[in-house]
């Protein structure tokens, strides 16, 4: 694998998620808000293979990932049991901001897709509650 | 009130909610996806106003109404004890689509804007899974 | 009303609350863990008409209140649109510990009794991590 | 390994599970109801690791799966990014009663006990809404 390709793998990370009843509602599918739950774990285990995890960054970097905004389109439906894959690929960074592109698949890794997301992420100053350059290990530019 | 005032009136429904400690997480605020959750029972309730539910709208007129997708920008955080004001105005339909703006303000109707979103959802009917169109009672071209 | 019924009452609260899409599961029913939200719920209500909430038993009393146990048996199931009315009566309180008798009925305070539980929660040295003496405003002591 | 460790063996299900935003509350702990839905998960792994799920039941069986009563006793709190082991232990089956004992414990197998639980499942016939002789297949009787 060239240097290029593994730095685009480590800039993707999918999860495998169990679809429980707690995650299902009365329609007989997975509930609207379950895939926004979905998609922050799977970033948070993005940043977790990044090396840091929320408290690493506030503790050594005094920061905070906070949500700036998100959007979801719903493709197929998703049912209880199902064995979801939920990707997050850091497709831009520029000054405070981080944008992910988030898919969730069904039953495999290139299951069926169900829902498609993009999600901006701000990097704020945890004491001053004010935007903060995102640390170079979180982009590839410190690789 | 002249008719149109009351039309628009009707198009948009105000829902106060309490924040409590399942609302929020442990960054001391509420957690992202509380807020979807909060957008559709302002949904839930725009149509409860209409004079439907969704188990009459399957009954009745054999439809599902399905979120197609949703976005929403987060503008400032809100907290445990909060009491947030979440509305759902219709702002567009045609076809098997309706199409609402939603805002989470925070304190008062016309408080600080903590969240905008908008939701697109798709009129299904209930039997073939196929698109349907919008029952008149849910848009002002019924009345 | 006398003042002994007066007490009791003060000692009860019943918090009405709609079921949303998010309560339910795929077995068409209100979902386990969304009893203990509405326990927790309506608990915290019971809080706020003593006077006090979260913030201010911890910023005035230096105490956090924390669930030490709770209990549900689940006598019938509840659906989707349905409205229950959930109680948090205090029925005991010594030492460092209050106890909660709660009911969640369907459609009405004295409608169908759906679930029934018991909560004991701890009162706790929020800086110390200790138990703690309940203040007096919390029990029927201090009236 | 004899039989008699065997038979106890398949009767106890351990799943690790991590701990994210969504778990927690604004007191930076797991939030109670969090862990009804771990134990949740837990049951349904155990369930599935005896070769069955909640479809496979209704649909081979007619049986549905219904919580008749649970409690949880809150010993340590668990926090952000742990992970925790949620057992679940058949201690017995009776008629239409299986009782399951359940533990949370954070950080390994026989890590600090964080929360003990234990749930009443009550098998029903799903069509006929009535209390049903449990399956063999999911006590130890049938093997």
């Amino acid at each position: 694998m060239d240097s290029r390709r593994a730095e685009a793998a480590s800039r993707t990370f999918v999860l495998p998620i169990r679809v429980y009843l707690e995650d299902t509602d009365a329609q007989g599918v997975v509930y609207n808000a379950s895939y926004f739950r979905f998609m922050e774990r799977a970033r948070t285990e993005w940043l977790r293979a990044q090396g840091v995890d929320h408290d690493r960054l506030r503790q050594e970097h005094g920061i905070a990932l906070v949500l700036a905004s998100i959007e979801a389109k719903f493709k197929a439906p998703a049912r209880l049991s199902d064995v979801l894959y939920v990707s997050a690929e850091m497709i831009g960074a520029s000054g405070a901001r981080v944008v992910f592109e988030q898919k969730v698949r069904r039953g495999g890794e290139d299951g069926q897709l169900v829902c498609q997301g993009r999600a901006e992420v701000a990097c704020m100053d945890a004491a001053l509650g004010k935007p903060r350059r995102i640390p170079a290990t979180l982009t590839s530019e410190g690789k």
